[in-house]
C-alpha cells in the first residue's frame, strides 16, 4: 500500500536526512588529490568527539562486520587466547571471526536478553591471565542490549588483555568513553547512529594496539591497520574509498555538532523510553530490563503465533518496517530500530501503526506522549 | 581557479553521470526486506552480459583491492604454488596480496609498459605443472597495458590451474570473454568503467572455482565468497551493503544498455586513439605500443624535468586533473584516464588543456579532432 513511503524502522541502515543524501550525490573527486587529502583527515578528526578519543581513528570502505574483522586480523596471531564476551547475534559474530584467524577462543556466554557481568570478566581473566584480547559488544542490537562498557573496561585494566568493542549499532546514539574506559580498539560503521548510507567502517586504535599490530602475523591485506595508518599521515586512504560517503558523512557530521552529542543521546534516551512505554501499555512484553535497555533497538516479545505475519501486516498495510529476531529469538521476538535520524513523532507513528494492527486505538500513543511530555516538562 | 569545476581524467575514479549520482541519494531501505530481495540478485544479473559470463557474479562492499583479496583468500591454501603475471603496481599487487597468505608465489615479470606474452605463461605452465592459480592483471593501470587474456587463457587452459583476473580498470570497457576464454575468476569495481561512485566490489566465480572455495582454510570471513553464494540464493547480502551504490548502479545499467556494449567499447577505442593521436602531435612520448594500448587509461612519458609541477599546473590553472605514474614511473611518466562517463568532447578538453599549457595551440585538438571524424565516416 505505501510501497514509496515505509517508515524504516529497523536496528539499521537508519534513515538518512535528506541533506546528507544530497551530499553523497556529490560530483567524484580524486582520492589521492588535493582536495580528498584535507577531507580524509577532516572526517576522521570530527569523529573523536564522537568516539570520545584522542586515539587515531581509521576508516575501512567496507561494512560495520569489516571493521570487527580488521580488529581481529590486527590483534590475533593463531593460537592466541581470547575472551569474546557472548549473548546474541553480534557477540557470537566476535567468536566466528576469531575462530577463523585461529584463535584459542574463550566464551563467556550470558543470557539473550540482560548484559554481561563486569564481576563475572573479572574473575575470568583473573583465572586466565594470559587472555590477550577482550572481545566485547557494546550495543548487542540482536537483544537491544547495552553493555556495561565502563564496568567490562575496569575489569580488563586489570590485565594486560586489549579490549575491543563493537559499537557498530551505539556510536553516536549512546554514551561510549573510549579513552576514559580504556577501550584499545572501537569498530563503528556509517549506517547506524552516524546519519549517513552504509559503506563505511570506523575504528579507533590505541597506542598499545598499534604496538600489538606490529607482532601480529595472520594474513591480512585490505584490513591490514598499519597500512590505513601510515597512509593517512600523507592524507590518503590505501585503496580507493566510497567517496559518497566521505561527501555525507561531513554533512551529517554538521548536523550532529548543530545537535550536541549529549542533545542526540537525551534524545535516544526518551525515544527508547517512549518505544517501552508504548508497548507496554499495549500489554506486550519487553526483551531487555530498563538497566540493560538499549538506545538504538528494542526488542519486543509478543507472544503471538506468527510475528512473520505480524511484521507482513505492519509493512504492507501500515507502511512501517520493523525487523524479526535474530539467531534462537527468531520466532519469538521482533525489534525496532530507534536510531539516529529518529524523533518523538517518528515514534508516535510506529506505535500507532503498532496498536492500530492489533485493534487497540491510541493505546501505545497515549503512554508515548505521556513519556515525551514529562520530558520535557523535566528539561524546561 | 576552477576547483568547483575540475575534469576528472584519472584512471578512476572516474566520473559519475548527475541521473547516477541522484538515484545514489535514493532512501534507505531493509537490505533484509522486499525490495533488496530484488535488487540484489537482478544487477548481479544484469553484469553477466557485461563479464560476458554464465557464472555466478557477488558482490563485496569493498574497494576493487577487496574483491582481489577476496580471490586470494578463496583459492589460495598456505604453500600453495602460485603464478602472478606482475608489469605494474596492480600485478605487484596480487604478489603482495598471495604473500600475505603464503602462497609459494611465482612472479613472471614482464617490462613496464608491454604485455604479457601468452607463450612465456605456457612455458612456465609447462615445467610448473604443480601451480595451482594464475593471477593475471587485464587492463594495468599504472601503465596503460591491455593484456592478452584470451591468449593467457589459453596457456592456462593447458594445465590444471585456476585463472583468475583482475578487470578493476577495464570491465565495460573492453571486451572481457569470461567464460569463452576460460576465466574462473574476475574482479572489477563499481567506479571505473561501471559509471558508479566507487565502493563495491564484483566478483564472477566458476563452478571449478566454487568447488576449490570449500578445499581452502585461510581465515576469511567478511570475504568467505561461499557465504556470499549461500545468502544470495535467498536474496540476501551477508553484510549490510553499501546500498546508495546499489541504486546508482541500477540508473548506470540502465545507461550502459541503452548505448550497449559494443557500442561502449567502440567509443573506449576511440577515446583511446583521440588521446593517442593528440598526445604524438604534440612530440609527447607514448609509454605503450598500440597493440597493447589500453583503451581507458594513456600513460605519456613526456620528458619534462618535474612532472608534479606540471600536473599541479594543469589542475589549478588549466582545471584537468590528471595521475602522476606509479611505482617504478612515478617521475617519469603522467597518465590520462578516459573511462565510463567520457565523450569525444571531454578528450579535446583535456587534449586542449594539455596543449595551452604547452603553448602549442591547437596541435592536440586538431590530430585528434581527424581522428574522431574519421571514425565517423567509417562509420557511415
Amino acid at each position: 500500500m505505501f510501497r514509496n513511503k515505509i517508515e524504516l524502522r529497523i536496528p539499521g541502515p537508519a534513515p538518512v536526512p535528506p541533506q546528507v543524501l544530497q551530499a553523497a550525490a556529490s560530483p567524484m573527486i580524486n582520492h589521492r588529490g588535493e582536495q580528498f587529502k584535507h577531507k580524509l583527515p577532516g572526517v576522521l578528526n570530527r569523529l573523536k568527539p564522537i568516539f570520545k578519543t584522542e586515539n587515531t581513528i581509521l576508516s575501512i570502505t567496507g561494512s560495520g562486520t569489516a571493521g570487527m574483522e580488521a580488529a581481529v586480523a590486527n590483534t590475533v596471531n593463531p593460537g592466541d587466547p581470547v575472551l569474546v564476551l557472548i549473548g546474541g547475534s553480534f557477540g557470537q559474530r566476535w567468536a566466528d571471526i576469531c575462530n577463523q584467524y585461529q584463535a584459542k577462543v574463550y566464551e563467556l556466554q550470558y543470557p539473550w536478553g540482560e548484559g554481561v557481568d563486569p564481576e563475572a570478566v573479572h574473575d575470568f581473566l583473573q583465572k586466565h591471565p594470559e587472555i590477550k584480547v577482550v572481545f566485547a559488544t557494546h550495543n548487542e542490537s540482536s537483544t537491544g542490549v547495552l553493555n556495561d562498557i565502563e564496568g567490562i573496561g575496569k575489569a580488563v585494566a586489570n590485565s594486560d588483555a586489549l579490549l575491543v568493542v563493537d559499537a557498530v549499532s551505539s556510536l553516536g546514539g549512546s554514551y561510549l568513553e573510549t579513552d576514559a574506559w580504556g577501550i584499545d580498539i572501537v569498530c563503528t560503521a556509517s549506517q547506524k547512529c552516524l546519519l549517513t548510507p552504509p559503506g563505511l567502517a570506523f575504528i579507533s586504535v590505541s597506542e598499545r594496539a598499534k604496538e600489538r599490530m606490529k607482532e601480529i602475523k595472520s594474513p591480512r591485506f585490505y584490513f591490514n591497520l598499519l597500512t590505513y595508518e601510515e597512509m593517512l599521515l600523507k592524507g590518503q586512504p590505501p585503496y580507493t574509498p566510497n567517496l559518497s560517503n566521505f561527501f555525507a558523512i561531513e554533512e551529517a557530521l554538521d548536523l550532529i555538532e548543530a545537535e550536541g552529542l549529549d542533545n542526540i543521546i537525551a534524545r535516544h534516551y526518551l525515544l527508547r523510553d517512549m518505544i517501552r512505554a508504548g508497548i507496554q501499555a499495549l500489554g506486550l512484553k519487553l526483551l531487555v530490563e530498563e538497566r540493560w535497555a538499549s538506545t538504538t533497538v528494542t526488542a519486543v516479545v509478543p507472544e503471538i503465533d506468527n510475528i512473520g505475519d505480524f511484521l507482513k501486516n505492519l509493512y504492507f498495510n501500515y507502511g512501517v518496517e520493523l525487523a524479526g529476531g535474530q539467531g534462537k529469538l527468531a520466532t519469538t521476538t521482533f525489534r525496532i530500530g530507534h536510531m539516529g535520524y529518529a524523533t518523538p513523532l517518528d515514534m508516535l507513528t510506529t506505535l500507532a501503526a503498532i496498536e492500530a494492527s492489533l485493534g487497540k486505538f491510541g493505546v501505545a500513543t497515549a503512554a508515548a506522549e505521556q513519556v515525551w511530555v514529562e520530558a520535557m516538562n523535566k528539561n524546561r
